[in-house]
């Protein structure tokens, strides 16, 4: 980074006061009588009624519009485990996140803990603040149990956002590249680079989307994940397989899709032209993807290419999912955030990529055009529709499925934040 | 209370929207520009600051600005133990009172543990997320053992208001009553009914104060605390004094001082009546006092009488202190919040309570005219000079005692919310 855009993003942290977000009051406070409402003697109504209907939570106070976006700074992106303080800009910065696309109140949450089991307890111990928890740049595999044992013990949403926000967002531009490619997801043979938090929540999204998970090569730093392999954990095991493919040429060899959720250059030109007529490369690394855009695209004329970069085109973005999410399942009080909608905010990112591009967003864009094909195989971050779309299919994949405890909203589909309830 | 007063309550929190804080953002994100700034990829300069400078935390978070009011619901003020999940709207409304006296921003934060140590772990994971912590309605006499803990544990201030800001705004009226009264803290008789978390905190300050534990009588629910006794908990053997008194009326009969954190009248007539000339009574049970405030001061007209109560003169409110005790901290950066710092507070609002009242003060408080005297011995939680004073008081105790990390502030003191830095 320059040290232009250096400065540029320390001053826009520091000035005119440090961080990016502050707790506002929603309620008169100008007189005596109002104090009286919003603390004693007036609380105590409310606390009455949510003891003796726990549900009542929601209707007295913020839970229902509050995320927690909780990290203990052991993966961040790009770079590392810092810690849990370290980390406070990112998860501040998610937080800025929610609220600009879908009006969600967070509080981060940074906890500094001696073991995966730690971290859990503690997350659970302060659940009932929150309508929702996301967690963020946790490392794997840690990350897989800690979202696994919260998601048993809280009766709220759980979701780690780097592990499925990406997946549906990968799995949404994916799928709609192959579809542009004249190729069905369930024949598409699938090289993952990468074996951590991102990569294997993609291929099991995938493989909820039609993927075989004989056509599938998960490659760690090791090489190939196959069978007879004795030193991989419970995650990478699910994905081994009969081959006798061993190395990332190998797998690339004749392979219809590329997805790297690893690290810089590591995709070679060689490995790229050896790929299947029409391939997809989601070359996910950031800010250094796994191969230089201009070298992928003057390797091969017939290949889709997608970034995690904004200055490329298809950039995989987890802000085209997680605030979407978050606002359909709060919106219908869903207990989990289930397959079903995970599946339903896929195929909602899909379609809408496919609807013609309205003029703001074109504006937002500086007048850039988009239509549905090779550079444009997703949504973009600043299409208000995602909020309409995202979260009504989110809302009633939930509803659907049995995990909602307040039916489909009567003012869903949202048009705008200035909508939510 | 009213089924009247109790619909309003219940309104104010439901509508329009669920709860009473929100979450709002500081900084610009209209443009793909600003939210490059926000998140990824300019958030990680200031991460990288932090973690080659944690003291940056300060300088590119809200860390700085950031309380959490932290409870598990155990002894909610006039309700018990209701747990976390009912706690919240009095959570949430201790944020209202922060932000609307002093400008800090606050996370509510409700704790379900099954230990006190479990909840002090919890605290103790959590805590780099924030500036201070502020405990809040948390039973004794678990709450002494977590509030020890804590801030042994943490390098921000831990603070249990219940106690210390309860002890801190009760001592302030307490010697400007006696004052009035002409007696000396010195040679006062006080009586305590009540041995929790308050109760404990009061004496203790008091002490600091001036006031000598062979004069202090301290009773929980079987009578005067004696050295006599085997049934005391450490706190409360803390107050053992030898004596022959037994009873509340025992202990009142010649007492200067009454001071009630304990239940709605339990102190009659006959026992006002037999103690000292000129007596001070801080009848500070909520709603109701521990007599009557008609009953007290027909009994006796010699008496200086407070209250809990915002209908009545002389309210001990701890709005009064916590806002300002936190904001002079939060602005020298001070590692915990110490003895110094709790009687210069005592000290700043005594002599504010002798200051001639401002108009605005007047016209908050519907035309009534404040002098200092039996009537008004304390501030009134509108006046705007607390912010002033009370701030500046505690910074500077903070920094002559040696535990601020930063030098008393340039823009001290304060002369509204809107000189915060």
């Amino acid at each position: 980074m320059s040290e232009d855009k250096r400065k540029a993003a320390l001053d826009y942290h520091e000035f005119p006061k440090p961080g990016k977000l502050s707790v506002e009051i929603t309620k008169p406070t100008a007189t005596s009588r109002d104090l009286a409402l919003a603390y004693s003697p007036g609380v105590a109504e409310p606390c009455r009624e949510i003891d003796k209907n726990p549900e009542d939570a929601y209707r007295y106070t913020n839970k229902g519009n509050l995320v927690a976006v909780i990290s203990d700074g052991s993966a961040i992106l790009g770079l590392g485990n810092l810690g849990p303080l370290a980390s406070k800009p990112v998860m501040e910065g998610k937080g800025v996140l929610f609220k600009r696309f879908a009006g969600i109140d967070v509080f981060d949450i940074e906890v500094k803990s001696e073991s995966p089991q730690a971290f859990i307890d503690t997350v659970a111990r302060i659940a009932d603040t929150f309508g929702g928890i996301n967690l963020e740049d946790i490392k794997a595999p840690e990350c897989f149990e800690i979202e696994r044992e919260l998601i048993s013990k809280c009766d709220i949403p759980v979701f780690h956002d780097d592990q499925h926000g990406t997946a549906i967002v990968t799995a949404a531009g994916m799928i709609n590249a192959l579809e542009l490619q004249d190729k069905r997801i369930e024949d598409a043979k699938i090289v993952c680079l990468g074996a951590g938090a991102a990569a294997v929540a993609c291929m099991k999204l995938l493989i909820s989307c039609g993927a075989q998970s004989q056509n599938l090569y998960m490659l760690d730093r090791k090489g190939v994940i196959h069978t007879g392999r004795d030193d991989l954990n419970q995650y990478k095991a699910m994905f081994a397989i009969e081959t006798d493919k061993r190395t990332l040429a190998d797998a690339c060899d004749g392979a219809d899709v590329f997805v790297g959720l690893s690290g810089p250059d590591l995709l070679t030109a060689d490995m790229l032209k050896s790929m299947a007529p029409n391939p997809v490369v989601f070359a996910c690394s950031n800010p250094d993807p796994e191969i230089k855009p201009e070298l992928a695209l003057e390797t091969r004329d017939d290949l889709i290419l997608a970034t995690g970069r904004s200055d490329y085109p298809n950039q995989v973005n987890n802000v085209l999912g997680f605030p979407f999410i978050f606002r359909g399942a709060l919106d219908v009080r869903a207990s989990v955030i289930n397959e079903e909608m995970k599946v339903a905010a896929v195929h909602a990112l899909r379609e809408l990529a496919k609807e013609p591009v309205p003029e703001d967003v074109i504006q937002a864009y500086d007048g850039e055009r988009f239509e549905f094909g090779k550079n444009y195989i997703i949504p973009k971050p600043m299409d208000k529709r995602l909020l309409t779309n995202v979260c009504a299919a989110v809302a009633r994949a939930a509803v659907d499925s049995g995990v909602a405890r307040l039916p489909y909203p009567a003012h869903y589909p949202l048009e705008s934040i200035d909508d939510i309830k």
